[in-house]
């Protein structure tokens, strides 16, 4: 996993200043040698090169103290676009960014149902098509597209490994037939870690914060953001909240292991329950038990509007995100959290309320610091946002960007017998 | 954080050389080359400059296939020395290693007890000394001291923020304090991420591996080393395990959660159980409710010679640590764990067995790749050992080594208003 490790071209120190740029511009080249540490002439020259790229642009002068005024540097955001695509059960959705992760076009389509891969992947490439078409882009300026999908995720992120939601994806090579019928480079990431890597990158957050973002779909997962880049572990497979057990004699989960936040208080797990209790009769639920978001926010409404039985649901549902949140935040010692993905439309402020409260009153470095929570400013599609990000990211900021992990052609072996503790 | 950037004179190459050396050597030039990525010029350039300042050295040749034989290129187990001071309520332990994690000397020490700080910090200057002198080293081959203490730490690492084990060093600046008693720059770390490192260090663990250590002392933590570097979050407080609840019934932790695995299943739990269980009654617990590492390993020992009372309460607790384990395992995708901590010095095997049970079936990534658990082959040290390595990271290889990081004079400052979501 070589993310962020640099050559003596140093695109490690390019991407830092593409990832400083988002985040503090418009900056001046002054502010960014303060910033980094590296020398004026270092940076004048990595500016300079990317001002020809056309990847930054110079956006006017701020007054100096004495001496010339200094210019100001931003992203050009007309530079280049990325395209993410969402795919869940119920829903489908293309969005294409700009390198601030702001959004030029969006299109919702049906999502996989129960059709073979196959299909849906013709559908996919076909959609594509006709949303690039449709929103009148050079396709030369398409620098990729990411499709976000629930995980775990196959090795070197080929396809699903297995998803509760995508039963029929197990071994499917998504992004090698997704990426023989279209014209731009594919890459296939979790949900979770684009939409954390989204509302990083969108929000302007600074790289120097230990960011996380809780993505509640269908399923239950997380992302977390260190050092400006996602970070994956071992198998792209890290962040995986859905599955931290907060009760040990709770319900089994597909994971094998019992009363995990998903199966103890996902939005499956919450609508299930309001099928068995009589007092959420009156709500109009879906005859088909897989439309897990429709009807979780038919009941997250109903909350709302103060139905008691839907609202002691819901409650105890974030309580329990709550818990979970705290053993992400005390794990990573995050400083900032984002709740976001499509189930929280509705609901979000008062998950984020139960987050935030118990956050204050036990997270372990609260004497530390503080851990912001916020809400999504979009919710709904934060992780075709976050996908479109992971594109453009890995594409003007390679040096951090998400690079497939080609784990195979690293060198593995440790030295002698790692029981003999080497040299002791 | 930043921890693994390069500057245009590429620290961070160097970093990455230094460490594959340390995981792979003794390694030719040619394998850097494969195994960086980086240019055969640039990997010379780098060579000849760790051969100059005599981090590495020319350890043989191998044969090659045509033309002149490899040389082969291995740490400086002789360039410097690191010193780590594990510092605990029942003892405190100063040990020397070299490059390679090899422990060159060793001193065991009566621990800080209630002894006001700043009596504990003359002595642990006092004792320096006279370890340093009775092992005969140059000081000039000191490259630093770092102190492992149980967490959470201070911010900007200046000491103790809290720790149950150490109550009245709270707020005492123990870095800046020893650092003007002795000759060598001083750090403060984490006994629990000081052991990650340690053991990531002299096991030869590839940096491209996602390891994590779990450390039982008299508290419990765990420490995840990524790229090569200490994960250290937001405030040096990553890690924080023994905080992880596992019951939300259970009994109130001292930080503020309930059935977190310290309060839950930690030694000190342990041994206040046994204390209240009739079927205990037979083993000499000390007198002193604080000597929480001494009658642990008391019942561990009955434990394995097959008490069964003291057996029923070492597996209750090996349980819950496994379940613990899968929840850092799934949130950072681990591929190798290590546990260690002085409480494992007897009953180390067992906790391995349950977690590698528990990771082999209910790990979210087990079909993606395995998980490797092993135990320290030096847990009663590990803290103090990974401590020097700490120290001798810093040294070596800065450009991703254990820096104190000084978040006050890092911009702060986000673009907007984060609510409003940048320019969507």
């Amino acid at each position: 996993m070589a993310r962020r490790e640099s050559t003596p071209e140093a695109p490690g120190s390019r991407a830092l200043i593409v990832d400083l740029v988002r985040s503090l511009g418009p900056v001046s080249r002054v502010e960014l040698v303060e910033a980094t540490g590296l020398t004026q002439p270092a940076v004048s020259m990595i500016v300079r090169k990317l001002l020809d790229d056309a990847v930054i642009v110079e956006v006017g002068s701020a007054p100096s103290s004495g001496g010339k005024p200094r210019r100001l540097l931003d992203i050009n955001e007309r530079a280049v676009v990325g395209v993410g695509v969402q795919m869940g059960f119920e829903s489908v959705t293309f969005v294409a960014t700009n390198p601030s992760g702001g959004v030029l076009a969006r299109q919702g389509l049906p999502g996989a149902q129960d059709d073979p891969p196959e299909a849906v992947v013709r559908r996919l490439a076909d959609s594509y098509q006709a949303f690039i078409a449709a929103s009148g882009f050079d396709v030369r300026e398409i620098v990729g597209v990411t499709v976000a999908v629930p995980g775990p995720l196959a090795p070197d992120r080929e396809g699903i490994l297995e998803a509760p939601a995508l039963p029929g994806w197990t071994g499917f090579a998504l992004r090698a037939e997704l990426d023989s019928l279209i014209d731009a480079p594919v890459l296939v990431d979790n949900d979770a870690g684009a939409a954390a890597l989204g509302e990083f990158w969108s929000r302007g957050v600074s790289r120097y914060s230990t960011f996380g973002a809780i993505y509640v779909g269908t399923g239950v997962g997380a992302g977390v953001v260190i050092d400006g880049a996602l970070f994956r572990g071992a198998s792209s497979n890290a962040g995986e909240l859905g599955h931290v057990s907060l009760d040990p004699t709770g319900p089994l989960c597909v994971c094998g292991n019992r009363g995990c936040l998903e199966v103890l208080a996902g939005p499956r797990a919450v609508v299930s329950s309001a099928r068995n209790d009589p007092r959420i009769g009156d709500l109009a639920l879906s005859d088909d038990p897989r439309h897990v978001l429709l009807d979780f926010e038919e009941i997250s409404r109903a909350a709302i509007a103060g139905h008691q039985g839907a609202s002691d649901l819901v409650t105890l549902s974030a309580d329990r995100f709550a818990a979970a949140a705290l053993t992400l935040t005390n794990l990573f010692d995050l400083d900032q959290l984002v709740l976001t993905g499509p189930a929280l439309l509705v609901s979000g402020a008062l998950y984020v309320r139960h987050v935030r409260d118990v956050l204050q009153s036990t997270a372990l470095a609260r004497r530390a610091h503080p851990v912001i929570v916020d809400i999504s400013a979009n919710p709904l599609d934060s992780a075709a946002i976050g996908a479109a990000s992971l594109a453009l990211q890995r594409s003007l900021a390679p040096g951090h960007g998400p690079a497939i992990t080609d784990t195979s052609s690293r060198p593995q072996h440790a030295k002698g017998d790692p029981h003999l503790a080497g040299r002791r």
